[in-house]
């Protein structure tokens, strides 16, 4: 059992947050705070949690937190993590980040996209980006998880093999995401909704999006390449969810049918199965069989779609943006450093 | 640990059931069965639960069933169920029947509004009307639950202290209902869809849904009185979830700030507290606060809100039209029937 | 033709009055002004008018409005108009204002809805109420239109024959209106809608909205009584459109089938039939056959159904708030005080 | 004054002609026919064109069409239009299907890709492509037209520039498109609802869309190249409209900057805007500025938008599917064979 605090309680990730923790039979919910102008149960901010919890959500106290909790979710905006950390980290608290301030090896790019210093460069490097697929190992003994971002989790996952094998023309690769208005948190929703209401669509950031970066350098990484994708995100009528749209252009010496690792395929589809064999919370769907956001909304699972033309690859592959993308995922990682059940509260 | 069968897994109340159990740490899904033209993995016809069960439902095999199953829930549209209930009772099974068939005690009423003949009056009378706030102590020993129409659960727990206590003036009652597109089962679901899509409302069947009579029969055995209430039925551009506007007319000699039977309250809000005190899935709003779907959606709660003026009350109450309103209320009375937690895998 | 000028031209209601004045062959847009920080073409505010029209959306400046006029659409909060009025009818300019401010005459009312002074009394006896059907023959000879809310709309149509000729219990009268998002204004669509998204439904100002004083001195004008009605709005996950189902106790002794006014008619919808007759805006429909938001979205039309039953009479009427509900009337009035015919660009 | 007949008048094509035709001062609508079990009056099945008219739709009867017509638009199911169309172009009616059937002028891709015989080869090389922007002299004259497809209309507009003048790399087209649920007719938006509701998205035909072939079709002819798309459609969970996102590769040796045909311009933006230039219904956004569903729907625009990066060219188009993309572009046409102004109706 551990006492857990959450900074950020009122955005969209801290209420799914306490809806996860709510049901986890490891967990006490100890500390919730948020910017907000006095103390309030936080079933009267959010009347489904009647009943169910009736802590105060109050204005963040260092101090308090530090003493009430062992883990610490910070569900905050960029920028706002960085003024927790260091405090946290000291006091031998673990923290999970859902910001994006602790996910960018490189401080230049970070500054570039978020326009924004990062301030915390001695903390940075300790932090492990919280992808169990790819680090879990070091998701177990980490100190500080940055939690990733919505887009990049179901783009990288989407596109893992790919680059880890260096499968396809890795300079090609196009995503056009499509996302549920909540993924971009509560304060952003809400501009958004102001023009749109329900009949409409539309891209957004085409090509500059601030998780473009994160999923560039994740990529490299796998891949030992510097990949740069090309990367539209567009804005769905409807409450959550992402699936993105990915195009590759094959390269014929590297398709499978032959060695891609310790991994032998027949087909993409084949080695995607192999790859995410142990993986709890990725599918990876059978041969023209593709992903609907309501296969996944309400679960912690990626699943993936393939199909191959004679020159390209079409991956599909769809989240909750706010459960895979987010809040599920920030769990699946407390689950792994303390040992709970991968898949404890995730349903 | 018991072994249960669903018939009509494929509705919506079946794939609730399915998701609901699934988290039940009692209950091992061992039978699911639907009129369907070939055997079918669940979780190819719901890829939701893919990596989480991979049960084939099949055509029912009463045979079968029998073996597989300690409990029994169908899930089925109106007349097919009583094909069922026999069979299941007479090879001493346990029935949660979601169907209207077994719910009203005169079948003349049954066969006006359901246009069909009511041929299992055997066990009819053994039936116990399946809403646990008024009939658990029956409900513990049943082999038959009738298991509430949505609109009824949600009618009847917004009146039923005022009807028990004959604290308005009964004869008054106007029910404006509110329906997300999954109150009416999946087939009419689809034919509603077929002329409304996204941006449409509309009444339906004003002042003669089915659900009348059931809300009538429970409300004039609470008040000793024949009670026969107005209701208009509306379908909302939504998918789930039921809001009724309730009107009734005040009686100078019946308010309260008296007596109400056990109870003495000074306001209705008091005394509904006091009435529902120990239910666990009973929410009554303070003064002014009036609920919204999506503080029910996803749960099993009824919140109920209640607004007197000088002349007439006004109560506002609504669920979740497939968990308290079908299968969340069918896995509560199952809870206790077998005496597990009121609580459990109802999130 | 003459020319028009629009005062809040970049909230819902304005930006419904440029479409529909773009297709009037009688008008010219003229000048167009709103509360915005520059002046920027009306085309780069909303991209739809892009190729149709590239007038300067400006700050409102009193002296050129009145220069570039001959009538003035006043689509503003409450409380704007009244700094405009007293001016642009001492220019001698005609104004319909959209506002609720010349609408209620009773100022006591109006200071206690709508927290403010009228500060205008002086011209607040010259307004007409903007509802053709009851004031068509003063509305051609108004200087100043009050034009009417959305709710009082529908309701006021709703009921007009029934008040008029006392054919039920008028003090029972119970509205549960339903309303999409755009009814109540961009700033409040905003608000709303951060906290709601697409799949929620609530009741809203229950039993207080302001509109309800609205409808009350509308009905007691025609009935000759005072009523005040029971008024329940609710917010709809929907772009636009209002449908109301109302409520009215039968009294045996004014039951149609008599002799109503100059009325003779054997049932209700027959006397509203004729009542109607003439109007170009009201249909009334055939027993069992009640309107969808979607059979009057788009268009300028007020749909009424009538149900009778033995004790009760249930009403369903339904008008697009932004069109019957407001600009569209708004336009209806225009055509008339200036003689185009009623139905000029309302499509 | 001309007298028009709609084949398929209860689809969504046929419905949205007869509001456009409504308001057409040239047009007589003189016979509506449709597969229906018995005659209805047009308003019976779709209220909200009571009091506007009231003919009444029968089964298809080809003497008496010929009969009451001059011009008759076909908004039938592809294969059944080539039933009629014979008949009518002996009979010297002219004729604008809304159908594929006259589309492909390779009949061994139609019966691919509609998996049907091309029974009237006699009369497809009469068909004309009905794109005014690209056809409009053929158009003037034309006796039948083949009015294009909604995913094909969106994507030639904002490809036919840069195919037209080779300006990238054509082999490198992918084309993302997703459109609202009546883009697929009627039975179709049903189909897919029924499994759908609100809070859905998703791809479906996976680069095997029949709108391939035409899209296809029309880009080699404008390049002399044979040009073969990447296509992947998917559905939005929203009545209409259809945003396209498209991506091409660059080459160095044809970037713009340069002479392009009789255009010579320093950006893609301007160059399509002299292409388009005197193209009533084609709007090109400056740089940055992107279109939503939102700006288009309603209208009969196609508003386009270019992005260009150093190696990669992004392209988002919208239309409203039933207007530009259906009904809309088929009154544009006719309002071309007949010399009406080319706005006429169209608002």
């Amino acid at each position: 059992m551990i006492n857990v605090g959450i900074v950020g309680a009122t955005g969209f990730a801290g209420e799914e947050l306490i809806a996860i923790l709510l049901r986890h039979p490891e967990v006490r919910l100890t500390n919730l705070s948020a910017i907000i102008d006095e103390p309030k149960p936080i079933s009267g901010l959010f009347p489904k949690f009647k009943n169910k919890i009736d802590l105060i959500c109050t204005k963040p106290d260092i101090k308090k937190i530090i003493i009430d909790s062992d883990l610490v979710f910070l569900a905050l905006p960029h920028t706002a993590s960085m003024a927790f950390v260091p405090h946290l980290l000291k006091a031998k608290k673990r923290v999970i980040d859902l910001s994006a301030d602790y996910r960018l090896e490189d401080t230049g790019i970070y500054e570039k996209f978020y326009k924004t210093k990062q301030k915390d460069k001695l903390h940075l490097h300790q932090a492990v980006y919280g992808l169990p697929e790819l680090y879990r190992e070091k998701i177990k003994h980490a100190s500080l998880i940055a939690n990733p971002g919505c887009y990049p989790t179901c783009a990288i996952l989407a596109l893992a093999p790919i680059a880890a094998f260096n499968l396809a023309d890795l300079g090609s690769i196009i995503i056009d995401a499509k996302s549920g208005v909540s993924g971009a948190g509560r304060k952003f929703a809400e501009d958004f909704l102001s023009s749109v209401f329900n009949e409409d669509f539309k891209a957004y950031k085409v090509n500059v999006h601030q998780h473009m970066p994160e999923i560039n350098q994740e990529l490299s990484k796998l891949s030992h390449k510097k990949i740069s994708v090309t990367f539209v995100p567009h804005l769905l009528p409807l409450n959550k969810g992402i699936l993105e749209t990915i195009y590759i252009k094959k390269v014929p010496s590297t398709l499978p049918g032959r060695q891609a690792g310790k991994y032998r395929a027949p087909s993409l589809i084949s080695l995607y199965k192999k790859f995410y064999k142990k993986e709890p919370f990725v599918r990876i769907r059978d041969e023209g069989d593709f992903p609907s956001l309501k296969d996944v909304n309400g679960t912690n699972f990626c699943d993936i779609a393939i199909k191959e033309d004679p020159k390209s690859i079409i991956i599909i592959a769809a989240i909750d943006n706010l459960l895979k993308g987010a809040s599920g995922q920030a769990v699946q990682n407390m689950n792994i450093m303390y040992k709970f059940g991968e898949h404890t509260a995730l349903i």
